[in-house]
């Protein structure tokens, strides 16, 4: 190792430390730990960014991009490792230190606003935060758009140009889609709410995790109110889920879910482990897939163009027949997989199905990037997202809380983050048309219950790379052309006309 | 906040994270995490000690010193820093270094050769390990023994001539009281060995721990192979056990033993939290009990002082019969306490009961403190072992893996703890006697099931004080002289004569 490669080897694991700290709080800790587990956060958090900005580290960067050749995977480590370091030193350390105090205050206020459902409560502390990332945008520059350098945390590359006419195709054709199919007799629904053991599903769940790919020898799957994925290195990659007593689809395809981010990373090249390529270094967090969207992209075939698919059932409807006999006893296959493939407008982004959920998004990425640049007041907020999810979902929002308050991303300051949920559905479109092309057995296989073809070559195009290459990188290497929502499209569109019956016609 | 208490809070919120690796390692992690868990602990270790033995922190001590009235809690700080990193300084950099790499191989070496029964493949490990322990003992000085270097580890002030004259008079007590209870009639022991359901085990044993103080919303109790309690601050204080289906007080003492240790850092002043009387700095080890044996006196008082006591049982045993209805049924309360406290010589140390546990000890004792002094030869210690287990305890040692090559504590270079155990039951009994003294309804509260005097005036006497005070000034304080094994002797033969029906006599 040289000493880049040390240095980096330790920054890394401290955030890989980090990340076994938000797990542990997250799933094991007692009540009582919270306030000493903020303060080791704190203080671990310190050393690690301590370490970053010590310009021993750019120094070495700087040999080891010397010595390398150019473009290689060595040198690719240190450009992200100096361009870290130059956007970190950008922003003042009061901006940091008041970012970190706002959130904190943000995210009691927004509870509490949220538990009485008024948004007056959380206003003056989200004008404040609104503040501060605009202030924070400006630190870490950008060309067209302030919004441009908060996408850029979270998915290197990506501009509110490209988003708008992506969002806004994405948009005509989503509510287009939603018409017909709501305009069809609905599916059967009354057994998802029937009792579904706990521990049964779990069985279920992990079965069919272990299935698609997911190597428990290095991973492990707990409960939590909010269901995640996180890895310390690609040895130990842990994912939860929340089970719900009384709906089986919540914890099944939320295990799905997890599983893909979890094969992603540990799909991760064992040569970059302990490397900057598996470190998000602005975010202090141990991370070895590229993005955000590309992350989303991965969960997000494993769990609907997978496990929401007809064969997939074929293959394993009788293995949950089998372990809940009596509440599946009525229910065909049919009717299973048109049930969870249900279309049903609702008022929480978490419990959207499929297609409304990026309604959902674009909601929340129309407000945050008006927000941030100057052409939304926070008082406006409430009655615009009410108009909206009148207008897009055909539903009345009762309170502030199953509204504008419902999601913790802007008390946390995760303005740009929002938009990786839908570009994450879009990429996961891109390469399952890649995939299909590169494997004319692809869909036989899957019908045979053999994933290993599709994610051996998820694993070459995208796992192993870690964050090598930008998701745009990605996306030209693996499908020639970068974001592009045609493949999206079509399968959201074959998939619910064929569910729902929909005669074939012209979109928009 | 001074800049002492500052660079103390972070260090120990440090060591505080480095036992949350130890837990998860020992308790959630999956087994292909082992590498770069290493790797992160080694990582986080050296930062710790980085951070000790930077100048800034011994003059920011020594500034704190000067500060503080003389002999107050927060001099005393001072001064326990100043000499854990004077000590630290006197150990070169390469034996720290050697003594890693030793420990590793070793520990391996162990595991072989235990698992083949063969010392043979451990003996040049342990000629390696016993020659750095003396090194060690030689870097970190001493008076009149090697050994009282390394005892000073883990019991500040022990030396080998207290130690020496103390374990005499308990191991002839021990063994005539031995001799004794063989020779009267034997308990009643089939009904410990009957199928007990794990989970209403672990129902039990939460309840009684819970019952005895243990406080569950600062604590946690999970599963693992050898159990353990370790804390994250005194808010955050785990215990874990290991569940046996076919043997019933295993897990039951095994909870009450860490709930013992758990109560002792949960009554940790929290004005002491993240201070320098919270953490083992020479172990790099969060901790707020005064050293291994005030620690071990405290699972040993509750465990066996009040967990093992007949009042316990009476209050406690309805509950135990409820929970294992058929297993219990034809066992009175009286042949239950008896059971419980079987003396049954054994050739494993960890299934000893609470008589013959300390000729388990006091065997390591000598042996270690001998090799220590260079007056035995590694390759001796088969026969020594073998033969004292069958002068001591009748029986004979069938091979090394349930002989000398029992214990991971030599290989992991653990030279010196094991005194710890012995003056712990030691301890217990004189705070017991105290505590006995200072409230003159103690039984009578006890016998009515209600722990809160005892662990109140534990608490005040002991617990609060972290690691303000040293083993010895905590003895002085509360009972007025140091080590003193008249208690403990009292208590033992009063104990199993009662128990066995033995005839009061003169003992030596």
């Amino acid at each position: 190792m040289n000493e880049f490669q040390q240095q980096s080897a330790e920054i890394n694991d401290l955030l890989c430390i980090l990340n076994l700290l938000t797990w542990d709080t997250r799933t094991q800790m007692p009540p009582g730990g919270s306030q000493s587990r903020a303060q080791q956060t704190a203080t671990l958090s310190g050393l690690a960014q301590q370490r970053l900005l010590d310009p021993a580290f750019e120094h070495a960067a700087r040999a080891a991009l010397s010595a390398a050749e150019p473009a290689s995977v060595p040198a690719r480590a240190a450009q992200q490792a100096i361009s870290a370091v130059r956007a970190l030193k950008r922003v003042p350390v009061e901006l940091t230190r008041d970012l970190a105090l706002t959130k904190s205050a943000a995210q009691d206020a927004w509870a509490d606003a949220r538990a009485h459902s008024d948004f007056s409560r959380f206003a003056p502390h989200l004008t404040r935060m609104v503040d501060l990332q605009r202030r924070l945008a400006d630190a870490l520059g950008y060309d067209a758009h302030p919004y441009d350098a908060l996408l850029n945390l979270y998915e290197p590359g990506l501009t509110a140009a490209t988003l708008q006419p992506l969002f806004s195709q994405l948009r005509t054709h989503h509510l287009s889609l939603l018409r017909e199919v709501q305009a069809q007799p609905q599916p059967r629904l009354d057994f998802l709410e029937r009792d579904y053991d706990v521990a049964a599903q779990q069985i279920l769940a992990l079965e069919l995790a272990q299935a698609i790919g997911y190597d428990l020898t290095r991973g492990r799957l707990d409960a939590s109110a909010h269901p995640f994925e996180i890895s310390f290195t690609r040895e130990d990659v842990r994912i939860t889920t929340r089970y719900h007593p009384n709906f089986l689809p919540g914890a099944l395809f939320g295990v799905l879910h997890e599983a893909g981010h979890a094969m992603y990373e540990q799909g991760v090249s064992s040569e970059l482990s302990r490397s900057v390529l598996a470190s998000d270094l602005l975010g202090l967090y141990a991370v070895g897939g590229a993005s955000y969207g590309t992350h989303e992209s991965q969960s997000r075939l494993w769990e609907n163009r997978v496990g929401r698919s007809r064969a997939f059932w074929d293959q394993h409807y009788p293995r949950a027949q089998a372990l809940f006999s009596s509440q599946l006893a009525d229910v065909t296959v049919v009717e299973f997989h048109r049930a969870v493939n249900r279309v049903q407008p609702s008022l929480i982004r978490v419990e959207a199905d499929e297609l409304t959920y990026d309604l959902h998004i674009m909601l929340r990425v129309d407000i945050e990037s008006a927000l941030i640049a100057g052409d939304l007041k926070v008082q406006d907020l409430p009655e615009m997202w009410n108009a909206r999810i009148e207008s897009d979902l055909g539903l009345k929002v009762p309170d502030d809380a199953r509204g504008v308050l419902q999601d913790i991303h802007w008390s946390a300051g995760l303005f740009g983050s929002f938009p990786t949920y839908t570009v994450g559905n879009i990429m996961a479109a891109q390469f399952y048309e890649a995939a299909h092309a590169a494997l004319p057995d692809l869909e036989a296989s899957l019908a045979r219950g053999e994933y290993g073809p599709l994610r051996i070559w998820l694993t070459e195009q995208v796992y192993q790379h870690g964050r090598t290459f930008t998701p745009h990188e990605l996306l030209e290497r693996t499908t020639g052309r970068g974001l592009d929502a045609a493949p999206y499209l079509t399968y959201l569109s074959g998939k619910y006309r064929d569910l729902y019956g929909v005669t074939e016609k012209e979109t928009a």
